[in-house]
């Protein structure tokens, strides 16, 4: 059989495959958005095998074994690692279509130079023998991320961490620049029964005993201008709609002081004002700074609760929610925009209904600040896939500028994924060379060409400023 | 002309001709949810003419001539079978791109022979007299399901029904396997103006006096353990949305009881309460015998009120309804995971929106049960089009398994419907064809193949476990 | 390179071509709904050059130049009309696979002779002289409306319009049919700050005094008339959602009364309640005269407090807004249905997830009145795209009949928009071409050929009686 993961994968006509290995193959990757462990990075962590490193912290491989049918000692439990293997092997057949058929062969052909043979219950020996052959030979963190042509990455920072690696890592020889995020949901979640005690986290971060929403604001500035200075130079917010509620400062405070102080619960709507309150306040730092912010919009997390119970969050029980938030979205934005502190914004959407309102919604706000201020973000989490990228780069490109979009993130844990930038490369290429084909678009190599560049690479780099 | 209907309808490269015609053309076909009337295959029906077996009950094809501005004589009217057949066929060149061009022209190619012709106003005549002679020489109901290469039918059945003629064909010797499908609708209805009657059917059904709560689950649970003696092994919920709230038992029989004893009103708030307790119910009932559930959520029904009153329900009045059930969806699977009765289930949507929630909502609760526990059912109703199978087998398989799919059914009253497997299965060829040959899939025949063999039959073979 | 607009642009296949060429592409065209001034038409208005008639109102390339960094001043502040064009030309190359990439290459080329350069900053020069040349050459309105073919246009009017324009251009030797379409958005803003001053214009319109619901409703009937006597044919209604709310004639009475008399704010239901009844009225009447009556559905406007402010409404700060409307849609239709007054309706959303719902909600209420009697609208606004076009004609395809689809039209404020009527029977070829090739169509010219005449032009052609 002729190699799956061939040089032209997924480039079906002569002017995507130009496209790609012209304008695109042999850029360097800014990965934006991620959540590796920086500690694994200045470690230079290795693997014994390749379940480790691709079954170890992997929720997507996890929920598709699950679906398989597969026995939960096998995903999450206390089988051997060669088990695991097998049966995540064996479950490869029944993921056709699925992105992560393309994910593992591009990862094999990759990082293990396996491109051979594909991945099924029958070749999972031999596979397991090469790759893990390859991981002793010293496959590491950093090896991978060198392979993969990595310029920089941003890792994802609760505003507490003293952010000891990236320091370790920044005065190393390590060519890839590593930056944190500044992610403060944590400060957000002023509903959740822990919140009390990463209060009581912030303050031992930060030195500022925190008795008011002006203490907190005070706390979470200090750790900002302290990620800033450790190079961050981007935000991220996880939320499950966008909230908006106009109320008084004197309001939020006094919620705030119920919050700490009382064991009273508080309503659905002094939580909704409350955390309208502090997005915008910390969207301002954002702005000050010149940082880019994120908005991660929508997903319904811990489905399960047995599950939940049973092994904690991030492990394969979440999935995409649906609210209405055109209006919240609106005023919002508005708000920002009318005090003048509407920086450069990032929307990702979990709900793919949402495409089009927030493409639409965005072009409200664009000013001269800087060309694509604001920015639909790449096809998110469970969107990850070729339709999702598919609908996504429609609803930039008929409702927005595609010339001006900043591209692909791997959102991953794991080092492998870099493997996600040539697979969106290669789609992205593959959309326009068909479209230059079928003369939808002039077929000025030229032209389509330094769009290609602009959105795997140059759009990025100018716009984060890393 | 050249043959519309030919060898090769709708598989156009020869990845996909070769999937179906070696690996789906010849599997026989397991139809796990229709609406035939047991009655007519027990009788083995027959048809004067194809007015008579194409027009007479369905509202797919009323809805079109309606739209085509027919009168409604010439739909449900006192209009001669010939007139209403000239009618409608005077209406299908304006059907093209609609599922009615295809299933119509696939119909008259596989049952009556005739592939040479398109329907229209001028061919009517020749297409009704060809049409009709088939019929008269013996063109039956079992003899269109012999044909058809038919395994298995489920019909839909009200707990109420003796069920004789699912007994009567059981002990014939006719080859087709014909279950009933446990749909409980009724029993659910506690605000509608007919409840207490329906009661009263199912006491007499039972023997049962319904007084309570309680009373109505032993009522219920006396005809699932009936239906299960007469090979029933899959039940069908039909709700507008899907019901969650927490509530205590004595809270739901107080609801009953208020609704079988005074004339009051019940609050919305208690009739949800009531419906999402007796859903839970019937779903443990469903899992401690290892039936299939299905789940149809969503159509907004009886939307002519003028209409209704003239022919009441299931005349083509009907259309897709939208609800935001993410919530209590997850609710309704979690409270049944938590108390180990969440067994195999099928969820279908009539409202596109919802597939990719769906798709990524069943995957919170998948486990080693079976591989493939629960499912996004293949594209329904207004979604039984080619666009909307597209979209489905999207969903399915970017964030589900589409090896492991269950795949079609008909849902229909017709005994010509089983063209729709043919055309199910062409569709999914075609698209798994035309990605191999893109290189988007592997050009591995065995392993897309078994696939496609897997989805067109033999995962419904060991779902079901008719 | 080769030319971009050429003769077969956005026609792949060799069935497209004929479709177009030999069905489409000589008909004329029915402009069923602009926003065109009919000031400009009859005084025969001319530009200067090309910003004027490109950049003067356009509010998609205000946008789309702000999403790309440009300065308020080169949208719509006080930079020189070459400065604008050219910053709009460098922003060309960022718009590939946006529509206004198409338009502007099919406008450069249809009106101006222009298809041998691409625009963008370097080629923005060449293009400024050249068309320049042909506006002072003497391009104008009227000569826009001819070379394009039109038939008829159906301008988008006010009631208290005196049609002074429409009857100049009645009385001309022009020969485009110009009939007013009759648009009461006004007169239902009962929220609005400015409703009072607008009944102060109804009443200097018809000379009735405005003290009640009563008073409203004869002096709209009255304006109604009006319209009709100079050639109105269509109504148009610009709605935030479908309002449905049962109540009494004396209610909405009062409600109009304390709107009209008091300082009382007015309740949301009781806005709903008004809006609700007047948008049933107005239906009443269009149906009597056997206009088309128009819904646009949707949009959230004036989304940016602080543009707006500075320039008003229809300036590029508008997005799509997102509501269930399903059953108050059901039941307004219902509504109309029960008291004979259903009549021809287009109902246009801009959200496209409600794509199918429309779709299968107009199949309730089709009826003998005429084929089509109501219809899904095109592609609209944010959606007039090639994505939102072909996610349009698949709703209508598959979910009524697109046979009978009443087509394009530009909704532009610019006599250069009719370009966008070839666009739209370039891609209905292309898609009923792609599928002839591939065999999901029949290969029969003149079964597909009718239908692309019809949708382009002779379904409109009867359905509006213009």
């Amino acid at each position: 059989m002729e190699k799956f993961i061939s040089n032209d994968f997924l480039l079906d006509n002569k002017f995507a495959r130009e496209l790609y290995h012209e304008f695109a193959e042999k850029l360097p990757l800014i990965d934006f958005h991620c959540h590796l462990d920086p500690k694994e990075i200045a470690e230079n962590k290795k693997w014994e095998n390749i379940s480790q490193v691709w079954l170890g912290g992997d929720h997507y491989k996890w929920r598709l074994m699950r679906s398989n049918g597969v026995d939960e000692k096998f995903c999450t439990g206390e089988a051997s690692d060669r088990e695991k293997f097998q049966k995540f092997a064996e479950a490869m057949p029944y993921m056709l279509r699925n992105p992560m058929y393309h994910w593992c062969h591009l990862e094999l052909a990759r990082f293990f130079g396996i491109d051979d043979i594909l991945l099924s219950g029958d070749t999972a020996e031999e596979v397991w023998n090469r790759a893990n052959e390859v991981l002793q030979n010293g496959l590491s963190a950093k090896e991978c991320m060198m392979r993969s042509n990595v310029e920089a990455v941003c890792t994802t920072d609760d505003p507490t961490s003293n952010l000891e690696y990236h320091a370790e890592i920044a005065k190393s020889d390590f060519s890839v620049k590593v930056c944190p995020t500044f992610r403060p949901d944590k400060a957000f979640a002023i509903e959740s029964p822990n919140y009390l005690k990463y209060l009581e986290t912030l303050e031992q971060a930060t030195g500022i005993e925190i008795k008011s929403y002006y203490d907190l604001l005070a706390a979470i500035k200090q750790r900002h201008d302290f990620f800033h200075a450790h190079g961050c130079r981007v935000s991220d917010y996880g939320v499950d709609t966008v909230w908006f509620k106009n109320s008084f400062y004197y309001e939020v405070e006094d919620t705030f002081k119920k919050a700490i102080n009382s064991s009273e619960h508080l309503a659905p709507e002094e939580v909704v004002a409350f955390k309208s309150a502090i997005l915008l306040e910390c969207a301002s730092m954002d702005y000050e700074k010149g940082w880019v912010r994120q908005l991660h919009i929508g997903p319904i997390r811990n489905n399960n609760s047995k599950m939940f119970e049973k092994l904690g969050a991030d492990t394969g029980f979440d999935s995409i929610g649906e609210s209405n938030y055109v209006k919240s979205l609106s005023r919002h934005l508005n708000k920002l925009a009318e005090t003048g502190a509407l920086g450069k914004t990032i929307i990702y959407n979990i709900h793919p209904k949402d495409n089009e309102m927030i493409a639409t919604m965005i072009g409200n706000y664009q000013d001269s600040l800087c060309a694509g201020k604001l920015q639909l973000g790449s096809a998110w989490w469970f969107l990850d896939n070729y339709d999702g990228m598919r609908r996504q780069l429609e609803a930039v490109s008929n409702l927005s500028l595609l010339g001006r979009f900043v591209g692909m993130l791997t959102d991953s844990r794991s080092f492998l994924s870099y493997a996600r930038h040539e697979y969106f490369r290669r789609i992205l290429c593959n959309m326009l060379g068909t479209e230059m084909e079928k003369g939808f678009l002039p077929r000025d190599m030229a032209l389509v060409g330094k769009l290609v560049a602009d959105v795997s690479y140059n759009n990025a780099k100018s716009y984060f400023e890393l």
